[in-house]
Parts: structure tokens; sequence; C-alpha cells
């Protein structure tokens, strides 16, 4: 008898009638000869009704009260979701995070998972249950309720599949699994059969927010296998799993296996810095300091004793980016702050490049030939990244998605 | 330093203002050199709501994830409370049933505490915190989550009082205390300043709701003081305590303290029973086996080897009731079912009844002498209960209120 993972996120279970659908599934593959541990996000807009309440109490709220408000949501959704099954004959158990040994470090609002004590599911899967697991929150070592951070549920499955040794973790979602790239934006877009844990990293990374991050970094570090798919069809979606595994079920890898683009960029750049060390750690330490995430970095070569240092943040820390970079700029005297924030950033990524040293030449001379200028560049064993003007994006992923053959076949 | 344990009720939670104003309530007790505990229900109409979710999914939803669902009403309660302490500046915890200790049975929707373990909460008060209580809510011996039943915040605040030894244990809500009878109907109604717990148990059996009858027999049986007092004024409540503490704060005991009435009554008769041996027995115990709660029984003399039964059940059980008496008429084959729904009682209540041997006879004279007609007695040592029509009830109330002097002072 298999054990199946299944997760199903906020939207899956929004209403009583998605709820009865999501029952519905959860039913036929227990009845299929399975066994079943099924992880729930809030329904709908839940969370955000939550948080909408603590806001009109204070603009602050204790991170500690803040997680027992939000737990409260994926707590309706395993009961609502555990009286569905029963109204259709399931024997089911719903279990909060805390109850199903889910067991966290002791920051608040983005806990991480320490460790996962499986005996109370055990016991209920030995009676036959099925069991409602609710994602996102676990509970702390002073017996507190936590919560995961965003997209927590998907790591709460991928954790629990690792933990119970899961024949498999399927993550529904309302796509039908991971794309070469996103299809709103390129209507040619192919679903992807196959994709390595570190290329769903720095697709992710990259934009693509199919599955949390560090879901993936855990499904890779314990080998577990996500199957990314629909709630609403049948159909196979995409299988999550590691290089040896893709290669092992194709011929060859893909030399890319997706393009992602990103506008949430801001390009900043420092010019005139002097050429002495330590300028460039100076800069980043501080900017790490304040809780600036530095995405691109380019040093250029030093002209005449002066340095240009240019990198990219997101848009929501433009603000606190440029605050601290003109104090910066004043403590070394000359530099000059310029930032441009009408740029994205388009990836290629796939582990098919790690042989093939041709690829990142093939991508410039792409974009060369349909005129768009790239403004700066980096590279990752798998991944190789370019900022553009924001309004050469569409036009540079079309051509990408084309030149590397990711569109749909016909 | 004394110990508080105050409970504020759904409708003082209700929303964001009405928090704020509990929260700088709870703060003021503090910081008048009391600790604190302040137990708290779901806000407003949150179990409504949660209630009609369940609907959605299934007629008739499973105990367990009932509770499971019930309890996040507290949940938020308690959380956004928290917030709203330490946004003034106030150290807080809050604290689920389970993580407070609260020990129930494995009855689920209706549990009953078997013991509350206060380690936790005396952990928190040691280190200065306020401390907020999900009420309503315990574990079980399983490790799950259940409900109290109906007012069961009130239990909450009771046992954790009893437990912890409280100074006080003030209960809180949107009425100024326990009225000699419903303001709503008798304007002149005049709140107690002191009530026995068995006068409050048999005004509450007799349809005045200010505090759960659970609470209120935890209480007698642990000596706790009762302080039921209004959210929304300073004013001095009602103390509900023992006859002795009465008897010596006061001179004299009143002859009655309050006039309760219940128009949920149904009066049924059967007639012409056989006048043999384990009539009565058959009758009342078959109704307790379908779940029906009997109130008021009158059986007549026997006349001519045949019996009349008379009782009264209340409203929501008038179907199942009828349709089992029904059943019951067939196999004794004669009798003759009648049932009438406009019926009322009206009981006056009072521990000075107890060394009073007039009192009933003084009712029944002021309804006689306002042509109303008694039809059923009953009477236990502290209250004296009569069914009347229901057109009569209001004047029946206003005529014993003010025969036994328990209007408002001017």
């Amino acid at each position: 008898m298999s054990l199946v993972v299944m997760k199903f996120g906020g939207s899956s279970v929004a209403d009583a009638d998605k709820m009865k659908h999501v029952a519905g599934k959860i039913a036929a593959k227990k009845n299929a000869g399975n066994k079943v541990v099924a992880v729930v996000s809030a329904p709908g807009d839940t969370t955000d009704d939550l948080l909408e309440m603590a806001a009109k109490i204070v603009s602050n709220p204790l991170a500690r009260e803040m997680d027992m408000l939000l737990a409260t949501g994926e707590m309706v959704s395993i009961s609502l979701l555990a009286m569905a099954l029963d109204s259709i004959g399931e024997k089911v158990v719903s279990l909060t995070g805390p109850q199903a040994g889910i067991l966290a470090d002791d920051n608040y609002t983005r806990a991480r998972i320490k460790k996962v004590n499986p005996r109370k599911i055990k016991a209920c899967l030995t009676k036959n249950n099925i069991v409602i697991v609710a994602g996102f929150q676990a509970l702390n070592p002073k017996g507190d309720i936590t919560t995961l951070g965003r997209g927590g549920s998907d790591l709460t499955a991928v954790a629990l599949a690792a933990s119970l040794e899961a024949d498999s973790c399927e993550i529904y979602s309302d796509v039908e699994g991971v794309y070469t790239t996103d299809p709103r934006v390129i209507k040619d877009a192919r679903k992807l059969d196959y994709l390595s844990y570190d290329e769903m990293l720095e697709m992710a990374g990259s934009g693509a927010q199919v599955l949390q991050s560090r879901s993936v970094e855990v499904a890779k570090k314990f080998g577990v296998e996500i199957h990314a798919r629909s709630a609403f069809s049948e159909k196979q979606g995409t299988i999550i799993t590691s290089e040896e595994e893709i290669r092992r079920k194709k011929m060859e890898a893909l030399l890319v296996s997706g393009v992602a683009f990103d506008k949430d960029q801001v390009k900043f750049t420092m010019m005139d810095l002097p050429d002495i060390p330590g300028v460039a750690a100076k800069i980043f330490s501080r900017l790490a300091k304040i809780g600036v995430n530095v995405d691109m970095i380019i040093q250029s070569a030093a002209v005449d004793k002066k340095n240009d240092i240019s990198f990219t943040v997101c848009k929501a820390e433009m603000k606190k980016t440029h605050t601290e970079l003109d104090k910066i700029a004043h403590e070394f005297k000359t530099p000059q702050v310029v930032f441009d924030e009408h740029v994205a950033k388009i990836s290629i990524v796939g582990i098919g490049m790690k042989s093939n040293p041709g690829v990142a030449g093939k991508m410039f001379e792409i974009l060369y030939k349909n005129a768009i200028n790239i403004e700066m560049i980096s590279t990752s064993e798998i991944k190789i990244s370019c900022i553009v003007d924001e309004l050469d994006m569409v036009k540079a992923v079309e051509e990408l998605h084309k030149g590397f053959g990711l569109f749909r076949k016909k």
C-alpha cells in the first residue's frame, strides 16, 4: 500500500464547493488503495482577512500573537475538509501542525522546521484514517503555535513526505505544473514533464512562483520527488526530482528547461567609487545590515582609479536602499548614486548548460539579433540572467523561448 | 498582590474598538496592582459564522471536527486582544484552552472540565505577564481540542479562578448584573447586590440567562465568588456567593430575590392513564431515552382507576415528545394526549423562603387577586414555579415583583 502526501493551496479550498471537490479527490486517492495524508492551506482570502483584523487593532502586531491568529485559518480548512470527507463516508482525522508533530525553531512568523515527529499521524493512518494536516503551522520549543512564512504549506507537505517516507508528494494548485515560461505571458509556453530541484530553485528565484523555494530545498535534501499538478484536472503535472533521476528517464537533458523573468527589479549604480580595497565589502555589508537583499552585482574594471558598482534589489527595498547609498556616497565624498526602476531580469535555466558551454553565447546572440540591449549579466552553473529594459522583457522572453526550442510541440 | 480572573463575552470583543476598550479595562486592573488572567469568548457572531460554514459542507458534522472548527473563534479573540494590550505597552501572553491546561473528558461539543493544570499560566504570571486565555475550549485525553458547550467561557473563568485560587472572578457582559427580573420586560427591575449560588441556579433554570449554570455549580463547589458586572460601566454588579456569606453581610435575607419567567414551555397531558404501578416510570424513561428534558410534572389523584399526568418540556422538544407520547398512548390502548404551547412558567426564587412558610400562599394569593389561573405548581426549597397562560405572563411577573417588594427604591 502506497503512502501519498497531497497538498492543496488556499484557492483549492476557498469555498464549500471547492472543499467538496478536494474531498472527492482525496477520497478517490484513498479508494485507489493508498494511505493518504492531505496538507491544506487556509481557505481563499482568510489569511488576508485575519491580517486586516489585526491591522485594525495595531500597526505592528506581536509576532507570537500574529502566529496564534493566522494559525486559525488552516484549522478552519482542516476541520471543514474533514467534515466533507466524513459526509462521503470516509474515515478521517484532522490535525493542527502542532498535533501533527511539526516541530520548529523559536522564530515567529517564519519559523523553520527542525524535526517532524510523525507518531500521531502514523497512529491515525494505522487505524485506516485519512489524515488532514494544517499546513503552514508548527509547534515551537516553548509550546507556542508558530507559522512557517509565505508558502509554508508546501514545506509542511514536503517535510511530512520526507518524515513518513511517502511514496509520492503531490502539490496541487490552480496551474497544471511548471511551465517553460509564464503561460499568461507567452501563450506557447509548454508544461514541463520533469525539472530538477536546482532548476526549480533557479526558476523560483527568477520569478516563477509555483513552489516555495524552501520546500524545494528540503525536497532535494531528503530526496522527496514532488509532483506539481492541477487540483482541477487529472492530467499529469511536473515531476521535480534529482538530476540523476531525470537523466535516467530522458535520453538527453534539455539544454534549457525554462525562461524566467522578473519585473520586480531596480538597478542601482554607484559611480566613481575610489578603487581601494574594501569598498564593495562596505557597501554590501551596510545594505545587509538594514535587511536589503541584493540580487545581481557587477563591478566594472577600474578606470583612472575610479570604479562603478551596479546591483539590483527588489522594488519594495528601493527607498531604504537609496537612503543608505546616499549616506555611503557622502562618506566616500565623491560618488554619485543613480538608479533605474524600469528594468527586468530575464533568466534561462537548465541543467543541460553544465555540459554545453555555448548556451550563454547563444542567449546573447538571440538578444542582440532582436536589438535588445543587455545592461547586466550574471551566471550560475545552471542559470544565465540578464538585466534588460523592461520594455524589451516580453520580446526577450518570447525570442529566448523560441530560440531554445521550448515552444509547445504541435 | 491580588490575582483577578476577568471574563469577557463575545459581544464585548465584537470589533476592534470593543477589543481596545476591553484591553483598557484589563490594563487598568493590572496597573491597579493585580495579577490578571482574562478569559475571552469568540468575537460577536464568529461562532455563528463558523456554524454556517460547516452547514454548507454537511448537515450533520463530525463532533470532533466541529470542536476543531469552533475553537478558532476564541483563538482569534485572544490573539487580537493580546495585540491590543501590547500596543498600549502591557506585557501579555495569549493561551489556547489546551495551552492553559484546561483538561476535559472525552466528550466533544459539550466536554466537562476534569482538571486544570495551571503550571503554564502561573509561569506566565510570574514573568509579570497579563495572561489571556481562550474560553470555551479544552484538551481531551486523546490530545484533541474540545469545546465546553454553550456558555463554556464562564466555566473556563470559574475553573481557572478555582485552580489559581484567585482573589476574585469577574464575569463581564452587557448587563450590569443579575436583576430581580428581566429589566427588558419589567422596567422597575432592580439589580441585586448579592445572590446565593442556589438562587442563581434556580434563576438560570427559570430563564434568566446571566451565567451558565455549570459555571455556577463549579463556583459553588469550589467556593469561587463571582462578580457579574457590565463591561461598559464601572458600577458594582452582582456578587454570587454562598448563603453563609450573604447572611453575614446582610442583617436578613430577602424573602424573595427574584422573579424569573420562561415562555419556552409546552405543557403535555396524558389523560386516562391506567392507575397501575410503573406507568409514570415508563413514560419518563422513554422520554429520557430520546433525549427529552422534562421540567415540571404533576400527577393528579386517581379517579375511577384512571390517572392524568401533566408535564412541561421546552418548545424545541415538542415534536419528538408528541411522537413518542402517541406511541406510548397506543401501547396503553386508551389514553389521550393533549398539549398546550401557549403557556409560560413563572418562578419566584429566594433563600429567605426556607425559613418562611408563607411564601407560597402569598404567591398564589397575588395571582388569584389578579385573576391569573395557575395550571401547574412545583416547588423546591428556594423556588416556587407556576405554569400560567402565556397571555398572563407579564402581568403575573409584574404583580409578583411588586407584591414581594422587589421594585427599585426611589
